[in-house]
């Protein structure tokens, strides 16, 4: 058995997010169908991150085992599989791992990129346009207070099957470009569900003066499961980078 | 009678150009049904030039009359466009202007804007994708032959109707960002048909090895109309900056 790893990024404009559906167009189900059209055997891949329909991927990292029958060249690989996938999926290289090896759980963090424009404009497809002025300076005082081990039960959707909601952030900052264009950058050991989604919603809120700085604060130290409902829309979040300490 | 200036930008991804034509959709044409909507009568707009099928505008003017009785505050007229034309065409601004002003024969220069990507991304839709190298150096120095007044017979479409081919360039650069992106930069006080996107075809071959750049400096000096045909392709194409010297 030798275990491969992919690197992909994609556009998730058209796809019902990373997981396999039946019927309906996913980043996974792409991936697999060109693999089982290469090895006409069917090939599973596991992702480093799950991610909901119509998100991004800048950086995504997915493994797949092949049996001893089934050696290849990885380089013949990545020409096959890019000429079998659709153009909004890039595989951007195959290297062969050790069967140690798991996209999953050897990742130790990951990042995700939000973007925001304050300024329409048609080429922003990937932004979330907010209308009022947005005050980045206090967006940027939210975001720092969500750095360290917090309870993120006000961030993200309930799901009973987690057994917990902390998460350890490492870096959360919001940067302004030019022309009303900003990014925030989140980076942690794990994220719930919605919940970069959940975090960007309550920072934009903070920033047009609809929430106080000190009832953000309040959602990270009184975390409230009935309270995590307000998620910014898909289009605007990538998943940015997986981190494998190596 | 009053003259207004509208300031527009515009994805041509889905349009058959600037220019009005009868049964397809244009720029043109959806700015003057939304206006011909609001004042229930013919308003025509001129634009300061036109672009072709699939051809974007970062910043595009355009000027139209209305008559006497027909009074109403810009910004009420920026607001009924905006809710009227679709989502890819952005009107950024609109401004009363003279009569003697003109948005195509008051323009002393235009900008373009080129994108090149050597580096393939699925979020790289607005760019032309290179597989092969490019040396940037050389390009460079090619782009710079092009600078001061010269015959661009070489370098455009062949049109009867046009007196002769002599353009003033101001400034040609290739810029290198991260990740393989470049821009190609170019002002000049007017531009031949496809001109932009023939330089840029050119300045590719030279890139790439394919031309040596003698060859490409001969095509200067030595104009030739018969030789006007490669072109990129038109979605890198942005129109960037009409300068009216005010």
């Amino acid at each position: 058995m030798q275990r491969y790893l992919l690197e992909i990024e994609y556009d998730g404009t058209q796809y019902f997010g990373w997981q396999k559906q039946p019927d309906k167009p996913t980043i996974q189900g792409e991936i697999e169908k060109a693999l089982n059209t290469i090895f006409r055997s069917d090939v599973n891949i596991v992702a480093a991150g799950r991610t909901d329909t119509g998100v991004h991927a800048l950086q995504q990292f997915a493994h797949f085992d092949l049996n001893d029958g089934q050696t290849f060249e990885a380089s013949q690989l990545l020409h096959s599989l890019r000429g079998l996938i659709p153009h909004d999926i890039n595989v951007k290289s195959v290297v062969p791992v050790s069967s140690e090896f798991h996209a999953r759980f050897d990742a130790i963090s990951r990042s995700y990129i939000y973007k925001i424009s304050n300024k329409y404009s048609v080429f922003d497809t990937y932004s979330w346009f907010i209308r009022e002025n947005l005050d980045v300076k206090i967006m940027n005082e939210a975001a720092l207070l969500l750095i360290g081990v917090n309870d993120f039960s006000s961030f993200c959707k309930k799901n009973k099957d987690v057994n917990h909601y902390r998460c350890e952030v490492m870096e959360s900052e919001l940067k302004e470009y030019a022309d009303g264009k900003m990014e925030y950058f989140i980076k942690a050991n794990r994220f719930l569900h919605h919940m970069v989604r959940s975090i960007v919603g309550n920072l934009v809120d903070v920033g047009r003066g609809k929430m106080h700085l000190s009832e953000f604060e309040k959602k990270i130290h009184e975390p409230d499961r009935e309270n995590g409902g307000y998620t910014a829309p898909a289009q605007g979040l990538f998943l940015a980078k997986i981190d494998y300490g190596i």
